[in-house]
């Protein structure tokens, strides 16, 4: 009988929620020493990870394993993450602040606040271009929501085309296409797929590989009325070269859910860069009952001795 | 060969469009006192109407066209409005607004001027309910566009069932159907339709039978959280009654695109409602490439005699 270790912020809940799907053969456990099985939080796991002897498989509730990947780290065990359920959450928000772009949210307010009646125009997405850095399950759910809206779909990865909802891909120039690439070796396709956008979406997990990929060269490749929003790591942004950017106007806006230090520092300059909202991490939260029916999903697969949904590989990072 | 007159504060750009499309037989005139259709705005007709002599098809810019249902006005012509055209507009502004309201988009902005780094939870509109007053052209898009965003979608018409999208409708209770109710003998339906609604979004022409529905017993029948979205016609809402209901905290907000006197008076209390949101009639603008790829495919229809698109029933009013 496989013994399950729960470890979250939300154990109680979690538990709740496993015990109601009367799982086949599945005991929940407390003692670390003796679990086989783990939901939790990756951050939480790690702190234990030398003292979980039977460890086999780990179900994270997060889609960022980054802190698992570390070199130094036992990789004995299957490692599972969380996709397919932050599609539809991210989808709502990065549309949400596209709209909030487009139709002038901010600045309509302003009228209001300063009794105008300002019929000024709003512009529309349909027939804008949304360019995608990475392309999973989230971007994959953005590609489906761009086009709804009309919007044109571009998407730029390593060397897979997964959505069919992408118009047009980018995948950098290179004889190798499994290795890790600088960033150097994938500047000129990125500031070919750069400066078609009017929106780019950075959906990339933390890897070697994505360091700063948005750096001074992509954002001087967008237009200038490009919009950058990023909703995987802070690691893929050059702040620097990002504030830069803003404060001389070279792309009109930007909108960060995640920074490279969290929280932000009160010192950092992005409180107070011109045209750039933070949404302090909140763009996509787990809600146990979506991570909970992936668990249930690949538990069954897992007592089946089938290959397990969404398996993280410790070599590519994500 | 038949003669159209464009009547509208952009008549080169549709002029230009229209030369373009090279339409059979169609030739172009300045002189009202020749045409026999005009392409026009709805008020600038109604100052000619009686120096028309040969008017027999008039195709409006616009979705309403109440400046021209007035029972002292001839209606000896076939009227035809704009509808098809403005639904992805509208989408865009009523989910952008929703969207700012879920993933509390001011609220965060409040948090970064005061360089707070406060991860408070978003709602989102996945399983939210969204409530339709008026199922037309633009309400049956609107229900595609909560659909794709896994939300409910209830419908309130007089007895139209048009839009696959809805998921549930509602009408009022009447023996004859076809008769103008009073907002009383709608009462018990609507409110009703209003108790199980996250969001009430309004999408009526202005007509009799429109004046004032959304009144107090209607704001009273929503659930406290509920926001009120109107896209349609000032003249739906009683502005004393929505004023009342944000003070006192009845409903959480409301975005208005339209009001009953526009511009709106400097001294009017929308101004500074709390949770209210003005928009001056920006929701959906009339893009001359759309209006004209319009008036041609019913150009076509008419030249042949067959019947046109969107024809307007003077008696229903839209």
């Amino acid at each position: 009988m496989p013994k399950l270790l729960i470890l979250s912020h939300e154990t109680d809940e979690y538990r709740k929620l496993i015990e109601q799907a009367n799982l086949l053969n599945l005991e929940i456990v407390a003692d670390q020493a003796e679990c086989e099985i783990i939901l939790g939080e990756p951050r939480l796991l790690r702190e234990i990870l030398p003292n979980i002897p039977n460890l086999k498989w780990m179900q994270s509730m997060y889609a960022g394993v980054e802190t698992l990947m570390d070199s130094s780290l036992r990789r004995d065990y299957l490692l599972t993450n969380a996709r397919g359920v932050f599609g539809e959450l991210m989808s709502e928000y990065v549309f949400g602040y596209m709209l909030v772009h487009e139709k002038k949210v901010f600045e309509r307010y302003a009228s209001q606040q300063n009794h105008k009646y300002d019929r000024f125009e709003s512009g529309m997405l349909r027939g804008k271009t949304m360019g995608l850095l990475g392309v999973g399950s989230i971007g994959g759910h953005l590609a489906g929501t761009a086009k709804h809206f009309g919007m044109k779909v571009h998407g730029f990865t390593r060397g897979s085309e997964t959505s069919k909802q992408v118009d047009r891909y980018f995948h950098p120039i290179t004889l190798e296409t499994d290795s890790l690439l600088s960033t150097q070796e994938q500047a000129p396709t990125l500031q070919s797929f750069a400066k078609r956008l009017d929106y780019l979406v950075v959906v990339l997990p933390r890897t070697e590989g994505t360091n700063q990929i948005v750096n001074a060269d992509l954002l001087n490749a967008l237009p200038s009325h490009a919009i950058v929003i990023n909703v995987g790591r802070g690691n893929a942004v050059d702040e620097p070269a990002l504030v830069e950017a803003l404060t001389k106007g070279k792309i009109a806006g930007a909108i960060l859910d995640v920074t490279a230090k969290e929280p932000l520092a009160e010192d950092h300059p992005f409180w107070t860069t011109p045209n750039l909202l933070l949404t302090f991490h909140t763009s996509a939260i787990s809600y146990p009952e979506d991570i909970t029916r992936l668990f249930i999903e690949n538990y069954y697969l897992y007592i089946e001795g089938k290959p397990l949904k969404y398996q993280v590989d410790f070599e590519r990072g994500y």
